[in-house]
């Protein structure tokens, strides 16, 4: 089947009829845009259809805790990383002792990045910690010159902000290099994007990506670009030249087009296709309806937030899914999946009891929503304060130690 | 005007109502494809009024000769230089004595360079040496890699090859860095890529170079790779960071599109537009209706040919502007103007009054094919035999002389 036939110029899911009546009837998610039909938000399991990704199933997390040795984190055991591609064959190399790395990146958009922008990098260090594999973090200053009113220079002095927000995870420098594509473009790189840019047609990133012809040269180009760092040999200082050691890639599943073009020409250039594990998106606070956006600063928890912004945010615009007044709350109960603080407490509450006991508090009435805000808000700074702590140490040295292309400390 | 506009899906020259009815019925000159209609090539004059470039005139060669203090190269004083854009700003900052630079290029398509291939490098070695000037030599082996069925190590390989073939010409490596798209890509240069990306839209790219949708996404990348080197601040080791010195590209007109661009965005870059100087085809063994071509062994003389060869292809090929017997030509005469062996010595014969007193003789019979292929050949080995010196000496240890990232003689 050629790429055109597999991907639809938008990624859309199917519509029902009333959605349809609506006028809005479909889930758009590409990467660029993310607006859901529904109050509860993308529908993950229509997504995975038309994606043609699969399921992580209980069967998956568990054998990820057998072969780490660890609890699976809380995004994997609730499903907030819900959908893979080739999980389980990085997962048997595990098994046989062979290496893989972790990709992940960010195209830098704002000066601070907000929680929803680190969901991914929180979970890459859990997955790096728990098989103890090098990480490349790419940051595509590149992408958002192109597509933004940014000046070059502009687009890399976010991207070093974003950066040590990055670093703020707790990430360690010797097993992890983090670049700018400004900044690293290199030989060894752009040969990768030369093999992928000689094996897509335009036609196929058309199909791909929805480019028209007004859309600049430089946005046809840079799908190559993200692209490249899935195989080892754009990195030979870190993988000794090694083309054959496979990536898995944590993000949001929006990218996946970025990928499954990847994954397409991989084996034409006889590399291993990359492996991927997809997170839902972490709502704004307005509701599930689309993602926490930069570009509207009340939609977004930053992690440059004090605790009494983060009070302010949370108490005025999450959506709650409590009812008008509190007796009719206790009479008809609240509703957990649009519930926007519910649903920070899934994302970073790590006791599974207390998010068990508060869902049916809620939901029967019990809890009030004024007392589920203020849990929310006690989680979510609690993440954040924690953040702020690393972040606050991360100065220009420490982001040259993370930055300077080196070997990491692992043997190939 | 929008490039659109500006600029034709193939750029054409119009045609007479005489060709239409051969079928064939317009000149074809593309950075891919040179077709003639008529046997004494393309039509130079029409193509300028399409190109919208312009004619170099005798005050224009003699404002050349003031300035450097020499007389014109043969290249330029018989016209085979014969078009060009914004030469006289280059010339008015030599008599202001502002800096510019030169730059040119090589597709690398084939193991040893052809006579047709070095021309422009011998007029940019005449114009380096008479105004002092740096040089930059782009290998495009990325474009080779995109356009041909090749692997990269293969194109950078036939790099190598066609690097140290240029190097022969003569120039000296303190005043010239040489390089490979895919060895040298860097920051520097990408940033200049990326920003030329922003500023052509892909239906802009599309009616410039008429990319369709089923060449690779490489193809449509690649202009800006062309044309970023026109702008200084792309090599920042040579000219210290700074933008805003421009350069000269002595070039076959075919590359006129690149550039054409190039001058289209630069000044939203704040950069100087490149100026041009724009050279003919050295035609084909077998007439001027195309250029000598690597893919055709037979249209065109090798520099790594023997005299020997040399002699066999001009007295079998070179097509003859004679008549059938001598007798014949002694009463009608020779045809120059299609008379390939008189076109390699309008080429490569110094002698002023020897070329018109040939050109005279044989116009007039009295001079016969023989003897004309006989001078050509004398000519043609001298050139070669001169080149083929050089180039015995150039090694691998010569090559990195030129191609080492590096200062030049000059400060800026």
């Amino acid at each position: 089947m050629s790429l055109e036939q597999q991907f639809q110029n938008k990624v859309q899911t199917e519509s029902t009829p009333a959605q349809q009546e609506n006028g809005v009837d479909e889930d758009e998610v590409t990467p660029w845009d993310i607006k859901a039909v529904s109050a509860k938000g993308v529908d993950y399991d229509k997504l995975i259809v038309k994606f043609g990704c699969r399921k992580i199933d209980k069967a998956l997390v568990e054998r990820f805790e057998r072969l780490s040795g660890k609890k699976a984190h809380v995004f994997l055991r609730r499903g907030l990383f819900f959908a893979h591609r080739d999980l389980s064959l990085i997962l048997d190399r595990v098994e046989a002792g062979k290496p893989f790395f972790l990709y992940t990146g960010r195209g830098p958009s704002s000066g601070s990045l907000h929680l929803g922008h680190l969901i991914p990098f929180m979970f890459t260090k859990y997955i790096q910690e728990a098989f103890n594999v090098p990480l490349i973090v790419q940051m595509t200053d590149d992408e958002k010159f192109l597509w933004k009113n940014l000046k070059v220079e502009e687009a890399t002095k976010m991207c070093h902000e974003n950066m040590k927000d990055i670093i703020a995870c707790g990430f360690d420098p010797a097993k992890t290099f983090i670049f700018s594509n400004v900044e690293y473009m290199n030989s060894a790189l752009y040969q990768n994007v030369l093999k992928v840019w000689k094996s897509v047609t335009n036609n196929q990133a058309k199909s791909i990506f929805g480019f028209v012809g007004e859309d600049c040269m430089g946005k046809s180009a840079f799908p190559g670009i993200q692209a490249a760092p899935c195989f080892s040999s754009s990195f030979p200082q870190i993988f000794n030249g090694k083309g054959d050691i496979p990536c898995l890639i944590p993000c949001a599943i929006d990218q996946d087009p970025y990928f499954r073009m990847t994954r397409d020409v991989a084996p034409k250039l006889k590399f291993h296709k990359p492996a991927l594990i997809f997170s839902e998106f972490l709502p704004a606070l307005q509701g599930a309806q689309t993602k926490m956006s930069a570009s509207d600063l009340n939609s977004c928890i930053y992690i440059s937030d004090t605790p009494k912004q983060i009070k302010t945010k949370i108490n005025k615009y999450a959506f709650s899914g409590g009812q008008q007044t509190a007796e009719e709350h206790q009479r008809l109960g609240g509703n957990c999946d649009v519930d926007i603080s519910f649903q920070f407490l899934r994302y970073f509450l790590e006791d599974d009891e207390e998010l068990e006991q508060i869902r049916s508090d809620y939901t029967s009435g019990k809890l009030l929503s004024g007392h589920l805000k203020a849990r929310a808000i006690e989680v979510v700074t609690e993440v954040v304060l924690e953040i702020q702590k690393v972040r606050k140490e991360t100065d220009d040295t420490r982001l040259l130690q993370f930055t300077t292309p080196r070997k990491l400390d692992f043997t190939y």
